[in-house]
């Protein structure tokens, strides 16, 4: 192994987790095997303590002992959840979020109702690096509705710049309806510059729908500051929601009522139990609910949004920098010197809470290295990414997991 | 109180429970106060001991302990659990049926396919009296695709009959794309006739869509023996899935390929982990997912189902018919001579498992039962809906139920 002088790199790991702020956070998740390198919780959150208890509590006290009577406080959840997670992590006002459905369905609610309320406009901006489910909604969406997607191919570490985006809707120009991109990359990590592509898109005419599964709760997002229209996420991953937790949509208030909700469900109905003709939607965020919510999945949610608001965005902030600049500094001394490359930006500014490595092997070096006890995330074709997430990441698990996958990376039979 | 001579309405409750042969599988829910009357299983059914437990097991054992790499077992359960309720309650035959979603989501999707898959087609038939998020969902889609709705406005207790159907199907002859109603009515528990008036659909060269809330686990539904094309419905009620469990649909196998999802989502997706652009449909009922499932809710609502198909539809069946008949009796002895009507239809072969009973003071009354213990449902603007959930509803509860409840009416001060 290569000797290494990067002054991060050289850093002890244990040192590092003495002087973390938000060490202590670690212990309110259920870690049942203290030696599995977990590298994924950015893509399944840790189930933290009071998310167990709750769904004990939830099913015991509330569904077996109150029955139907629960809903008088279960009705409340969405938009309960909705604003501890909009004003505690995302930037929102007040009756701006809700928890509801998935994520998949929300983006299609709001790309839908987006392009109803440009109908003269055809296009539709998104990026061929987009997560799969946003592209799969456009695709649906553009033939259903006669729309076509002016897909960006945007360098695949940076991400769609300003200027990428400035000339796609200049190409269009008067003709794009909607804007949507994610915030932070699934893949590379690379955060979109979501001020000044929210005030392009404006400029333009259109409606910006920001994709926020990788960003709430690992990073800042600022709604309300940025004007941002639209947004859509879900809370499994860095909000440790627990697995297929349900999602989040956001809609800025000014919006809310001009825009249409094509699925039109009796939980987004006022006089709800009234049960009588013709939906009349509720005023606010509410009115943007569709079926019968999942007490169980909100109730894990709620706790695992929690964690993150009592914690703080910004601390969160900084210790995912702090773990993603040791993970890039242990790439650049142990694993480029295997012919691995970096498939994240070097600019801490630029990047989410994950970092992927990629050499050509890297699904089965996954394997191995799942088999030695780390697990991280392969992603086609090359890419390992290596999710650190703030609350239950440690500098020692990084040291460890690193050090193993260069262990395997360097002498491939080693890991098996 | 009338002295009573109906042979039924006199019969020892005792009696009754000792002679039922599903009497065990109250044994079976978790069931913390016995003094309380629960007659709205069919709004929430009870917590099956199974749930309790396997939630706990996810939550400990399989999110804590497995992490992401449980998602090897999580990715087949919608499926799986789609399976055990197509094949053990709904009569369809495997890979029809997935567990997904809100019912209101679901539907949403399968009326718009059935539209999209009738283009020349401008009407969609449905009643007044179908449950709210059915309507509303419609309403949306007819103004969103520029179609009209041809309300059916049956008779409030028996609902559509086949007669109501075959006249505004010739009404609007060669114009009808989609005919939908709920099998059994959440207001009255009139079952609809399905095997004739889907065949009456086809006959029109509509599609016909069935949603099954109140049907599934307490009557047989026969969609493969009827030939029907599409259903929803809940997990939540009979089949004791817990509180906004998830919903399920399904597509006949023929048309799974035909018809198009709007919604097109990762879940979806062939080979969804390689993450490729365009939308290429797994094959199957599969194919029609669209985002994570909620993997929490979906486990609860497996064990619910599972109890229901233990027990057999047969006898879920049975039992429910003896509990209603036993209500109408009660009612007919003790309710009636107090000014109440039954809202729901006398012959037993044309109702599911839930009695409504009607008088114009229902809400208050509603009030004061709960506050003496006894929790029915009640629904605007006169009806007392007393749910009978064969697994977990016994004779002495409704006994109990219609006495404290025909004490009140007696009496309202009483109550309080």
């Amino acid at each position: 192994m290569t000797i290494d002088v990067d002054p991060i790199a050289s850093a002890d790991p244990t040192a590092l987790d003495a002087a973390d702020p938000l060490a202590t956070f670690r212990q309110r998740f259920r870690i049942p095997d203290a030696s599995l390198v977990y590298l994924d919780g950015n893509s399944l959150g840790r189930p933290p303590l009071a998310a167990i208890e709750r769904l004990a509590r939830v099913a015991t006290e509330e569904w077996a002992g109150e029955l139907i009577r629960a809903w008088d406080h279960w009705l409340e959840a969405p938009r309960r959840v909705g604003d501890l997670l909009g004003a505690g992590l995302l930037g929102a006002a007040p009756d701006e979020v809700a928890i509801c459905d998935s994520t998949t369905v929300n983006f299609y609610r709001l790309a839908s109702a987006a392009l109803d309320a440009r109908p003269g406009r055809r296009i539709i901006v998104t990026d061929r690096a987009n997560f799969p489910t946003d592209r799969y909604v456009l695709d649906g969406l553009a033939r259903d509705r006669n729309r076509e997607i002016a897909w960006l191919d945007p360098d695949p570490i940076d991400g769609p710049t300003v200027d990428d985006v400035a000339a796609v809707l200049a190409a269009h120009s008067g003709d794009v309806a909607l804007v949507t991109l994610s915030h932070v990359n699934y893949r590379s990590a690379a955060i979109a510059d979501l001020p000044a592509i929210t005030a392009l898109a404006h400029d333009a005419g259109s409606l910006m729908l920001w994709d926020l599964s990788h960003s709430a709760g690992s990073v800042p997002v600022g709604l309300t500051e940025h004007g941002v229209d639209l947004a859509v996420g879900c809370t499994y991953k860095y909000l440790n929601g627990g697995p297929g937790a349900p999602a989040y949509l956001f809609i800025r208030s000014d919006l809310q009522a001009e825009l249409r909700n094509p699925i039109q469900g009796w939980f987004g109905q006022s006089g709800q139990f009234e049960m009588g003709q013709g939906f009349q939607p509720m005023p606010g965020i509410g009115g943007w609910l569709t079926g019968t919510p999942g007490v169980l999945g909100l109730a894990a949610a709620e706790e695992g949004i929690r964690v993150s608001v009592e914690a703080g965005i910004d601390a969160i902030r900084a210790k995912g920098i702090a773990l993603t600049e040791y993970a890039i500094a242990l790439h650049d001394a142990w694993l480029a010197p295997l012919g691995f490359a970096l498939g994240s930006p070097r600019e801490a500014a630029r990047r989410g809470s994950h970092v992927s490595v990629c050499r050509s092997d890297a699904r089965e070096l996954t394997r191995q290295m799942i088999a030695a006890g780390v697990v991280p995330d392969f992603r086609a074709p090359d890419s390992i990414r290596l999710g650190l997430s703030p609350l239950t990441t440690s500098f020692g698990d990084v040291a460890r997991g690193m050090a193993i996958l260069a262990r395997i990376a360097a002498d491939p039979s080693a890991g098996a």
